[in-house]
């Protein structure tokens, strides 16, 4: 961890965004905000849980705790301490595409924060010791996620549009597969997956773009020399996968108040052309308190306290869904409402006032998402790892308003056509208890 | 609402903040933030639960929704649709002591935002028809923190501790107060509480003070001249309430995977002497991942995913708890773990380096927390509530650097030797069936 990598050149791209690329295919992304103390650091890997095999399920997240819990030159109580002396945020989440690790300090302790997120992620010691010790707390999370309907519906609903892809498995695995994760299968996953070609270092806030470039070579010299002249990673996905409509119903019985009622479609990659209509049809369905579905289901009827919609995009697939909850009696109108809305705007598309609001909806929360330091730095490292390039504000704010009606519309007829699939978690025994609007297709 | 209120001389306060006070005691507080293209406004209202009656119960949380859903010069839909077309946020909170309407917005849309929030605030319909729609709306909702052990177990806690008084009672209300609570309740609590001398007005961002106060003046016109000369409200709160330790224990029986427990003791007001020493402590009990809780629940036994403490401080009273979820199995160890943390504390205090860190960590996190906008309104408007001026950072980052050990430990004997009052939400049939460290006081 000696070896000091000479810092590329950084090249400011558009919006005070630079980028340096650093031997052994390791990726610096920053962008300095005028105004703030703060400095946003994330390292991001791009891996998640859908490039784990079966056995291997929930390995990328329970390897993301792990990482923690101590290195060789640091204790978990140390990481944990060096943070919390300065009020620092330190974290990290696990997603199907996407790994992060990340800090939020002060600008003065920006060098303290790459070092030991850079130690974390790449020196970290995996004792046997703390792989049991941090099972436990693993399955802890499990049952956690298990107590909140809403995340476990919207769990049950990925294993039945998804099927057997492992798009549809959950991030953090099942209770059998982290019961059964052996040590060497983390390790394993950790130093295949985690190589300086798939990571990308985001920064965001009172910065300067060479001593990030300085401080990030110097701590991950030893990860981009075993990376060796490697050039970053072709991508693994997006290899002639295509989501098909999966007609179907699940039910997870649970004595539960509320029925919560997922329902929806396959949507378009972060690839599509499609994908910004579909972002303005999406936000006039059900993204916000003048959408639709939010009219429909709790304004008019008063049926429901949390009605949206959302759609998520992956590499090679993405979805569009429904959410609501709902008294179990009344799930019958809800699904009901829902449905109709869908094939409504499947049927006529939207009106121009509608598809204009939704647009100003997406502009106006695109300039004000962006005023923190962390967003700024999601946006970074996602945008690098998912596209390879950064797109200004301006750009995202052109596309947003170059979205015709017609497009609007033909991805509404296209998507919304299709048959749903439906998953509910609530107080019935089985599925011939659910009312009949629930179980068509 | 056409004639306009002469605007107040607006006097700056340290720290950027300008505050003027306008005819019929309404105060408005503004803070300029270099560098953002945002305003974060919000309409705050020194009421809340606490104050309502037991019929009443609910009552503030019920009317904050039907306020929302039309004025006489605005539905409910076109309300949602202006917001929803400039991006904004807008949408309100109701808690025990305080109820706040907030929006943020790009700063071109802030006289869109004073106009609609104050129209929501002072002019809305009532109609008998949305009493009863939003009615479905709001039971809803209980449903859905019904669904949720972590805030089911938090109002249990509030229940058993604060006994019967009304800080006791949830905000939201019961199923059989919002069933039986009658428009003209709602309306009356409304017309009663709302008045502009209990009213501060909060902006953050790219503001110019004496805009806002134009703005706010005119929007607010009517209501300051119902309200006459009156001067600021005298507080309705603090005259003599002293909160016992409730040594007790109860359980909800519920299906759920974990274990959901919380232990807690008084603590103090907002008001007094001690409670910055309070927060030291809290933050080094479980505030944080190097916290004592943290570490010895979760890093040293891996018990649980969820482990903290959290205090609370009143107008005249406080509480201090800790909250965990385990596997139901392991609930006897971990409520030894935690009341072993708690005696130790009480006995011992902490080590200057846990002071030490605490500080760090309340320091940095004050800093790092008001970089957004949102952020910076509500510390005006809480403030303004509830302390009647501002303080500036640097005071409040003083405070915390003044506290000294002997401080901390004083208050740590003080309260965490008092007998526990208790509350779970888990598996068990009944409190025989839970475990012994659970039921002893």
């Amino acid at each position: 961890m000696t070896d000091v990598v000479t810092p590329g050149v950084g090249v400011p791209a558009p919006g005070g965004v630079s980028r340096s690329e650093l031997p052994g295919g390791l990726r610096v992304l920053t962008e300095a905000v005028p105004g703030v103390r703060s400095v946003s650091l994330g390292i991001w890997i791009g891996v998640g849980s859908r490039d784990e095999t079966p056995t291997q399920a929930g390995a990328a997240h329970y390897l993301e705790h792990l990482l923690f819990k101590g290195t060789t030159t640091r204790t978990a109580s140390s990481i944990a301490e060096d943070f919390d002396a300065v009020g620092g945020d330190l974290n990290a989440f696990t997603a199907k595409e996407h790994t992060c690790y990340y800090a939020q300090v002060l600008d003065t302790d920006l060098p303290l924060a790459v070092r030991v997120l850079a130690d974390v992620v790449t020196d970290a010691l995996l004792t046997p010791a703390d792989v049991e010790l941090e099972r436990g707390v693993v399955l802890e999370e499990i049952a956690m996620r298990d107590d909140d309907p809403e995340d476990l519906l919207g769990e049950l609903f990925d294993e039945v549009i998804f099927g057997e892809h492992p798009l549809g498995r959950p991030v953090i695995g099942s209770e059998e597969s982290i019961r059964g994760m052996r040590r060497d299968v983390l390790h394993d996953f950790w130093r295949g997956e985690y190589t300086t070609p798939r990571m990308v270092v985001a920064a965001a806030g009172n910065l300067v773009h060479a001593e990030v470039v300085e401080l990030v070579g110097s701590a991950l010299a030893a990860a981009s020399a075993r990376a060796g002249s490697a050039s970053p990673s072709t991508p693994r996905r997006g290899e002639g996968f295509v989501l098909a409509p999966a007609p179907g119903l699940v039910l997870r019985p649970d004595d539960t108040e509320q029925a919560h009622l997922m329902l929806g479609v396959p949507g378009v990659s972060r690839h599509d052309p499609r994908r910004t209509a579909l972002s303005v049809l999406n936000t006039a369905l059900g993204g916000g308190p003048s959408s639709r579905l939010f009219q429909e289901v709790r304004e008019r009827r008063g049926l429901a306290y949390s009605v949206y919609s959302q759609h998520i995009g992956y590499a090679d697939a993405g979805v569009l869904s429904v959410y609501a909850g709902c008294a179990p009696d009344r799930l019958d109108e809800v699904t009901k409402v829902v449905r109709s809305v869908l094939a409504e705007v499947a049927a006529d598309g939207l009106t121009p006032a509608e598809i204009a609001r939704a647009q100003g909806n997406l502009r106006g929360g695109l300039v004000l998402g962006l005023e923190d330091t962390p967003s700024r730095m999601n946006r970074l490292g996602r945008s690098e790892l998912d596209h390879g390039r950064q797109r200004t504000i301006a750009e995202s704010l052109d596309r947003i308003s170059a979205v015709t009606a017609e497009e609007v519309d033909e991805v509404a007829r296209e998507l919304l056509s299709a048959p749903l699939t439906v998953a509910v978690v609530g107080p019935y025994d089985d599925e011939e208890d659910l009312p009949g609007t629930v179980r068509d297709p």
